[in-house]
């Protein structure tokens, strides 16, 4: 497990709630409330430049004399600049919350934290309200064209945020007016929606997006419910097609303060890659294809009571194992069980080396309907709906290119820095999807490099642990600029080379069987 | 004349609207479009940290598309913080206006100017509405007390400052929307007021304002008319008793980068006095009086029409001659020109050195009615009013208090830092009536010190002046904290040897006759 740094931090020294006391006024020291308190922070924190709104001075003299000259100043930066958002009771009665945000294209997850403890208050996620205008990115961006549009997109995410902030809040017990900071790691047009920035530019050549590095914007000033003085701040994005929730991931790995090179990726519909250690970082992104989220597969389907989430083919009697979500009788297969069985078909022969069903060893189990080559993976009397739950060749196809694509991907960002596979000696895995995979399968079908199971870490939702991380110390503000501006983006869809190594990666697991030595031969 | 600086910066290089051509974009530099004008200004600017309220980051992306990447920028700045407050087309039809503002208690001076040539398009004064509650400070802050009270004093500033900015813009032929920047110079009261922060600490052991250093502020927070995005400055405070006006003031007169040590004077109900060079400053502000602005003797006026505002007496013929203001019949006299008359009574022999009316001398003008000694300055037939204008004793009285308070003031703050008035290489004269005093008069009287006439530099409203200056270059932004956090206040209140001073200063021109060898010895 990493994330590491987030566990091991219990002092509060690094906090966003500083506790203060103030030299009492006096004739000698007359010096002006809010400049006091200023300077005793600036002080403290070894920082300059920290502001505060005008709404928060209009209280701070009274305050400061009902609290004898002490309080809890609640910070928040961006890394540029620091704002105070609040002002707390010097005896902790008063609380003061964050909110970690994983603006996903799909789903929203958000994280309520306390800010002094950094311990979870509660954790809630819903579907992204955008879905009702298009599942994908680009027919939002279309829909965005109009003012309207942009409009209603970005009224569509405030909504959604804001019932989750009254949901969380409603099961914390607190007020909204407690949230005082917010982190939203989002990708690139995520973020433009957000902040309603026109997302236009993004997808059209040179792939420009309005803003990189929107840094903190008050709360009130998008209509999220929190405290009026909360501020919003955004992971910066590297490019249109590299965003802020890759930022964050690369935060919460860690793999930025590395000596030795890693490698982190994010697993999903694009495969987003960065390669680097504390001295450098080199990204790229491309579309690695729906299906390795299982969600283009005839039987794939999203995780839910009856799907398959656990499958082996017994090498000796070549019967197909499997468990569902709940025990039920199956109803599908889910993306991560989906890649185990194609590694189960390839290493017990029912597949070739192309991901060509083998009709010979499947036996009973191959039919082909309406020329269509396909496998029966549960039989009718087996199955929940009644059906068999079949897998065709070109699902099978679908896979092998998805994968090859994630495998020529990691190689050429690798090779582009003149390294081999062998150099990484750390391999992130992230996103939803990714943290559920099986890193052995994934090797067995030449979709992540043969390096020993030990070097793999899953993430999980990094996304939203580096929001988290972010609201939870003071530190990452300031890495999180200097992770922006060392990412070199590589432009992939411009690499003729891609094409070549793509075709040699269409095999399994590889054209070059000695980049997979631990893969067994299968049997022919 | 000083303000030297703002005549000669005829250059663009450090405005505040400053050109820039952007690199185009290209899949090679797909920076986002924000990030790459920002980053051009600070490479330019060479500066870091530039911010951009997100209403303007919305559309960035459109103008620069428009104007083939390149603009005219609008910035402004408090010397920590710099924010794009506009963006305009390269071609230089649209304008950035900005409005300079002395925030004074009784009167208050707005003036436009083009932020680009630095050009003045125009100039207004009015009254402080606030004068409907109370012409004093004191009763202004015990207003604000309630919050309503409070409200209400902010809303008439900010009602005044609509008004002068619908006026200026219907002159200069623009909009209130082409205000990008403003710069407010008030004494401390009167920011706090005007920012609706709590004065009522000002005015109580051990005097704390709210605060010294409120930055920018939003002109759409404080309700003023002018660009969405426009930035009100506030000059800062020293202390509840030294004034963004009197920083302001400082910053015009220049004498924080001289390597001569200078004093500046701000005459006026109070006696506000800063004394250093670009190494040190001291300040402090003391009482001296209403009667040295003329609004105490009964025969002071207000500047207008038929005032007397040139005094003389013939030495020979002891005839007193003298003009007013339209060369109509004289219905009173200025503050100024009580001064000289004083000055004149005084060499004449007319007053002794204790500025007790001499009767011997005065012969005929010398009357006394109910008990009280008074001198007929103006006879009957000549007067505008039909009855003769007099000056009675207590209104000497009245002024020979202030100026010896004046001089007290002086005299002890120039030996707090072990100086002698000669040490002193320039004496500037601010205040719109210390702007209009004869230095031979003030010296005669022993007001101001004796020295060489070319010493003296009248700057005239030096608050105004100075807010001009932050408004028609960069350079101001930075300096101007730096004056504020090099002042050293003192307290002249709690020092104990300024009445012994106090006494010796309240003889014609002192008790130490020697001080003042340039002023002749008067007829006995």
């Amino acid at each position: 497990m990493t994330g590491i740094c987030f566990m091991k931090n219990n002092s509060n020294n690094d906090r966003w709630v500083v506790s203060v006391d103030l030299p009492m006024p006096s004739l000698k020291d007359n010096t002006a409330d809010v400049d006091r308190l200023v300077r005793t922070l600036e002080q403290k924190l070894e920082i300059t430049g920290i502001t505060a709104d005008l709404e928060l001075m209009r209280v701070i003299p009274d305050m400061l004399r009902r609290w004898g000259y002490s309080a809890r100043c609640v910070l928040f930066s961006d890394g540029v600049h620091t704002t105070l958002t609040g002002l707390l009771d010097p005896a902790p009665d008063d609380i003061a919350m964050g909110l970690a945000v994983d603006l996903g294209t799909t789903r929203i997850v958000t994280r309520l934290i306390d800010l002094e403890s950094a311990k979870t208050a509660g954790e809630t996620s819903f579907e992204n309200p955008q879905t009702a205008i298009g599942d994908d990115i680009l027919t939002r961006i279309h829909h965005a064209s109009s003012t309207e549009g942009l409009e209603q997109l970005h009224g569509m995410i405030i909504g959604g945020l804001n019932n989750a902030i009254r949901d969380l809040c409603a099961q914390a017990g607190t007020d909204s007016k407690n949230i005082h900071a917010i982190a939203v790691a989002g990708n690139t047009t995520m973020t433009h929606l957000l902040l309603k920035l026109p997302p236009g530019w993004i997808i059209r050549e040179p792939y420009i997006p309005a803003v990189n590095r929107p840094g903190m914007v008050k709360a009130e000033a998008l209509g999220i419910n929190a405290n009026p003085m909360a501020r919003v701040f955004l992971f910066p994005n590297v490019g249109s097609y590299f965003g802020g929730d890759l930022v964050s991931g690369i935060l919460f790995s860690g793999m930025h303060r590395l000596k030795d090179t890693a490698i982190l990726v994010d697993v999903g519909t694009n495969a987003e890659v960065v390669l680097g250690n504390r001295d450098w970082l080199v990204a790229c992104a491309g579309a690695a294809g729906p299906a390795l989220e299982g969600g283009v597969a005839q039987i794939g389907s999203k995780a839910g009571p009856g799907v398959i989430d656990t499958i082996f083919i017994d090498p000796k009697t070549k019967k197909i194992n499997f468990d569902t979500i709940g025990h039920k009788p199956p109803l599908g297969i889910c993306g991560s069980a989906l890649l185990d069985l194609i590694a189960q078909l390839f290493l017990n022969g029912f597949i070739d080396i192309r991901g060509k069903l083998v009709p010979e060893k499947l036996r009973e189990k191959f039919e082909q309907t309406d020329g269509i080559p396909q496998m029966v993976v549960v039989p009718a009397e087996q199955s929940g709906t009644g059906m068999p739950l079949r897998l065709t060749q070109p699902d099978i196809d679908n896979i092998i290119r998805s994968k090859a694509a994630m495998y020529t991907i990691l190689d050429t960002i690798t090779s582009s820095v003149g390294l081999g596979m062998d150099d990484i000696t750390t391999f992130f895995v992230a996103g939803t999807f990714g943290s559920m995979i099986n890193p052995k399968s994934a090797i067995s079908i030449g979709m992540l490099p043969d390096l020993p199971l030990t070097r793999f870490k899953v993430l999980g939702n990094s996304s939203l642990e580096g929001a988290s991380l972010m609201l939870s110390s003071r530190a990452p503000s300031k890495e999180i600029g200097s992770i922006q501006s060392r990412i070199t983006y590589l432009e992939l869809n411009v690499n003729q080379e891609f094409m070549n190594r793509f075709s040699a990666a269409k095999f399994l697991p590889h054209t070059d069987r000695s980049l997979f030595p631990s893969v067994p031969v299968p049997e022919q």
